[in-house]
């Protein structure tokens, strides 16, 4: 089969995202309602992030949560965006439909426009996003001791539905439906970041992993961050025992998960916790912050320390 | 041999960028000078445009002037850039270090801050460069009837290096250095777009070659373009005659040459020649635009149609 030339794939691209009065220019522009300018790059590449029972749809449309993911955490609005493609020789043009839809679906979900992009041949399918946005940011650092720490919704589902994808696992049906759904068409807590976001000390996206997280935050903030809960989802502490899973991976170094860890102090909690109940967040306190360093879970009696192992690239 | 883990790269480019202070956030910002914010995002994929004799610091260094070569068409100027790469697992930190200097130089040439970027394993080299900027822009639409066509250097050059880099190639000494450093090291003209915008009807980067771009152009205007002189860079006719290579094929269609087409109204074109003089641009005057459409090239004592066959990806 003939590949697809470049005007052929930005025609599906443009007939999908409805731009079709779309003038071609080699730069493209936006109007910032503020002075500060936000941007977010974030790269899926097919060889490591996407497994083969995830479909090119779900892979596209999850590359744009990565990016609004960040903005969640933020408390930030995203609003333009650009995709980059590269796309193997003989892509055709029904995937990059999928693509395209996948791409659409996202930017309709958090209200985001395309301005444009680039396509490129390459060995494997690579997504490659940008997102422009405005608003406020609340940083990885800024954490007080007293402050309460908390996490946007459960981890461990999606680290599990990657491993179902992966390799042969045990799971009950429900549960393999829930945990690979997690994986492949993951959400993230825009409004929820955004109502939230002038209760926070510190905030940061967790989707390589909470303890990496936990340990970022605990270090640019030169406090110790103290974990009472483990905050499993339902389902994943059942899933680790059936399968000889260590839990602390699928929990705290899993990644995948588009939510994220904030401090707040404790006369907010309660603003907190409305807005949660306001917009559906499942948030969860997991524990406290103290003098000192390092990132801390108390288990029956003592308190171990968490190391930060994380999703790392290149390892 | 062990690869690099995502913190050890990320210092690697923190020591040879110089942003030791930098401190890691989820989102990256800037402050725009005037409302409109300028963006472009340009890849450059190993498999497909780094051939076995280029470096990798030349590459990336490239892959920023990719992007540069279009703020330079547009009369616009270049400020941030966020940088995301996708490295093989077996990166070595020589190449990674080699990579980070090809990043720095084009950012010291070009005045751009690096605010932070990505890096992802892949299964190839992948530099993926958005950089942002703030100025005007002149569009591909806005030639007239009367306005005279220029370019902002000779072509054909870089296409004739890609070849020799490619295949056994004949060509002297000389010649074949010019010509490997063109394709490998390229310039662009970005003081001139700049001086010279407030001139020009129409502009165009050229990198996907002569014929597209002035195919497009002539299209978006609603124009006939008449070129009168072949705009070929000393050498390359030789080098086309002695290896049977058509020369339309490096000039017009060959691509890889950063520089841009540009039309004027007859009476600004000896502000544009003033300017190229001060800037050290050899610009070249290549033909008109009439009435009509479709772009001709007068040869003895008819005209001929320039077919749009540019580099197309994924043919």
């Amino acid at each position: 089969m003939r590949g697809l030339d470049e005007p052929e794939i930005i025609r599906i691209f443009q007939e999908t995202l409805g731009n079709s009065e779309f003038v071609p220019e080699d730069i493209e522009s936006f109007r910032a309602r503020r002075e500060k300018v936000l941007v977010k790059a974030d790269t899926m590449v097919q060889s490591t992030d996407i497994p083969p029972g995830m479909t090119l749809k779900d892979a596209a449309r999850k590359s744009v949560v990565a990016c609004v993911s960040d903005f969640a955490a933020k408390g930030a609005t995203p609003r333009y965006g650009l995709i980059s493609l590269n796309l193997p020789k003989k892509v055709s043009r029904l995937q990059v439909r999928q693509i395209a839809l996948g791409i659409k679906q996202a930017a309709s979900e958090f209200g985001i426009k395309i301005l444009g992009g680039d396509t490129n041949e390459g060995m494997e399918f690579v997504f490659h996003v940008c997102i422009f946005g405005t608003g406020g940011i609340v940083q990885r650092r800024g954490a007080r001791p007293g402050d309460l720490i908390f996490i946007s919704g459960p981890f461990g589902c999606a680290a599990a539905g990657l491993e179902m994808l992966q390799r042969e696992r045990n799971a009950s049906h429900k549960f393999r439906r829930r945990a690979t759904r997690a994986f492949a068409r993951p959400s993230t807590r825009l409004n929820f970041g955004i109502r939230i976001r002038r209760y926070l000390t510190s905030s940061m996206d967790s989707s390589d992993g909470l303890s990496t997280t936990l340990n970022e935050m605990a270090e640019q903030s030169e406090c110790k961050f103290m974990i009472n809960t483990i905050p499993a989802d339902s389902g994943v502490a059942e899933f680790a025992r059936l399968n000889g899973i260590n839990l602390d991976r699928l929990v705290f170094h899993g990644g995948e998960e588009y939510e994220f860890a904030f401090t707040v102090p404790k006369k907010h909690s309660s603003a907190v916790k409305r807005n949660a109940h306001l917009t559906g967040t499942p948030v969860l306190e997991i524990g406290y912050v103290e003098m000192g360093n390092g990132v801390f879970v108390e288990r029956s009696d003592k308190s171990v320390r968490l190391p930060d192992m994380g999703w790392r690239h290149l390892i």
